[in-house]
């Protein structure tokens, strides 16, 4: 039994992971989009279906450099065709008599009465006479079809292009430009204000008293926030005095979509994001998670709150585990982390009633070795890590070997 | 046998690639860095080796909210001992005398005398006294050690936190912070300049005259290139004119680092790349691979060239196989994408002379599913595969099942 200080027991990762949905679900309403040139929108998410306006390809064209021929002209035995004149790219082909063989080129279209090409290595002689020369060419026998690219065949016109929510990156804009797109309509960007806590927390580059660390979470998650398509509002870290933090949320609240802060929401005697929150709509629990097990959530003056816990780690694994894939689901972007089967390289153990998040290097052979142990502050071995393991409630040991969800990181 | 048109046998994608390390060997000098705060840091790869300038953590510091205490203190069946003041967070602590504990937090540092941390919640009674109060605490037996983060037990200080040639991620960035370090030296960005040819090829949201399509290769590959790092310099559609694709690279070529060319290089009749490029040192062959074949690379005005086959999955194939990983490993970004071993969900065909790329879905369970045929004009089926799979040279089918080198995109 895993329980909060209210005497309930430790919410699931799913569980919170749906509060956190509930709570951001109004920042992807209606009002909140905007039309985008292609490469503006590039690692945006989509806010409607985009159906296909135009087939892909638009037109029937040849997959070879070759001979544009009717199949039905060439016996078993192959013939001798009369070579006419190159079909040319980029414009309409004129019909293709009987009895005669074009040069075309990749991509070009097929002429009308043509339905197949010949690969012009595999003519004799293998290569195309030159313009305006009177030639014939030896073909073999050709099934109709062959090469032939139809018109519709990777999408027809009225089609689903891309859905709604659609991560886009290259592959999905590159598609849009085919189709003759130009704009998009995408989720806005959302701007959160970043706020990290603690006495014991310094701004690097200022001299590191003793018992003093310096602030490691402002740097990690403002620039995972940035990878995943956030703007990031950074206030100076502030200390444990919970009016100063109060007053300086109540002040950038207004400008922004979402706080986020770190530190300060566990059991201990000086909890200044507990404090600070204090009479707002903001609730305090436990996840059975580790780390990252604090946790706080709700409305700071009505604008969407996260508390995530003090360590580095724990702050990684918070925004991995909860804001970032909620983010994706509802604003189509970030794009999902990779998730993988891989087998531990090496034996681990987890506590049974939590999920346990470990640190490791995927290899392509598809083991996963650990970096560093379970403890929330080491971020250097964080740094040294592509993947999260994930190892499931209920599980106390893994032996190497063992197969685990992975995360690519 | 695959021959190039000058009769040698196709190159392997592993000599290609070599060979694309070598044209660009040169962009990684010296000169061609620069020095950064970390947050514009981001995605960037690190020119040098860094040690750690510190501890990690700066000192011995409590891994719970609990007390601390001289593990010597307490016997097997446990003792009480005297509450005094709780150790402040973020400032020295006072020593620790014999017989008694004192209340610390997470992270606060570790009294000197101190050797363990009780959690509270093990203590009797399980909560901490008021300050200033007299007060004792029944703890149990506890080894020397226990819930205590050593100083340096993260790195130490002079040990190498990060490597030359590091991509700097949210965790790598992290850790520079949690150093105390503000700045970095990074490899500069390269600027590219991207320029796709076809007289068939127009700009999306122009009218789609017969015979032509739309260029999807520029926003494609533009897009690509961005998210891997780079600065893209986009030129207007060239037509099949090689004095016009000429004298456009001959303008721009002074601009940049690279130049990137689509379309235009296989052994048709009308190869305009082939043609611009007459006169440079710039080769045209073969690469064993399906799709991506034909590739051209030398210099363009002594500018790095490299010429890309024209539809857009061999566009993106190339620049995935060739050009990615070799930016990755010359400048330290993109970061490398992830490779996994996963199952085939349906059989495949695949040219045994040729290394193949499929375009395909990976799911969590490690099965993988292809998106669309082999044909390198299926742009819908790009958009909707999510990892290339790698079908090696050697192999000409594979069944359901058979596991296959993923890489995700």
């Amino acid at each position: 039994m895993h329980r909060t200080d209210n005497g309930h027991q430790a919410r699931s990762v799913e569980v919170h992971r749906e509060a956190v949905r509930e709570l951001l679900a109004d920042l992807s309403g209606p009002g909140r989009t905007e039309e985008l040139p292609l490469q503006a929108a590039l690692g945006r998410g989509l806010t409607a279906d985009i159906p296909a306006p135009v087939d892909l390809p638009p037109f029937a064209n040849s997959q070879m450099d070759g001979f544009a021929v009717r199949s039905s002209d060439i016996p078993d035995g192959g013939t001798d065709l009369t070579v006419v004149a190159p079909i040319p790219a980029g414009a309409p082909a004129a019909a293709l008599e009987p009895g005669t063989a074009a040069p075309i080129m990749t991509g070009a279209m097929i002429p009308p009465g043509a339905d197949a090409v010949v690969p012009v290595e595999r003519a004799v002689p293998d290569s195309f006479p030159e313009p305006g020369t009177a030639a014939t060419v030896r073909l073999p026998a050709t099934a109709s079809g062959t090469y032939v690219r139809y018109a519709g065949s990777d999408i027809r016109a009225g089609e689903l292009a891309l859905a709604a929510g659609t991560f886009l990156g290259p592959g999905q804009l590159g598609l849009l430009a085919a189709l003759g797109i130009t704009r998009v309509t995408v989720h806005r960007k959302l701007t959160v204000l970043l706020a990290t806590t603690g006495d014991e927390v310094v701004e690097p580059g200022s001299p590191l008293e003793p018992g003093k660390i310096y602030d490691a979470n402002g740097t990690l998650l403002e620039a995972a926030m940035r990878q995943a398509g956030l703007d990031v509002l950074r206030a100076a870290i502030s200390t444990d005095s919970p009016d100063e933090l109060t007053a300086m949320l109540r002040e950038h609240a207004p400008q922004v979509d979402l706080i986020v802060t770190t530190g300060g929401v566990s059991k201990g005697a000086y909890e200044v994001v507990r404090q600070a929150a204090a009479g707002q709509d903001v609730e305090f629990l436990h996840v059975a998670m580790q780390p990252g097990g604090p946790q706080g959530i709700g409305r700071f003056d009505g604008v969407p709150f996260v508390g995530f816990p003090g360590n580095p780690v724990s702050c990684l694994v918070s925004f991995e585990m909860f804001l970032r894939p909620v983010l994706g689901e509802l604003f189509g972007s970030p794009a999902p982390r990779p998730a993988v089967l891989a087998r531990l390289a090496e034996p681990l153990e987890s506590p049974a009633g939590k999920h346990q998040l470990r640190r490791g290097t995927l290899f392509p052979d598809g083991k996963v070795r650990l970096e560093g142990g379970a403890g929330s502050h080491l971020v250097h071995a964080l740094a040294n890590s592509n993947a999260l393991i994930h190892v499931p409630v209920g599980t106390s040991a893994l032996a190497a070997g063992a197969e685990v969800e992975v995360w690519t990181l």
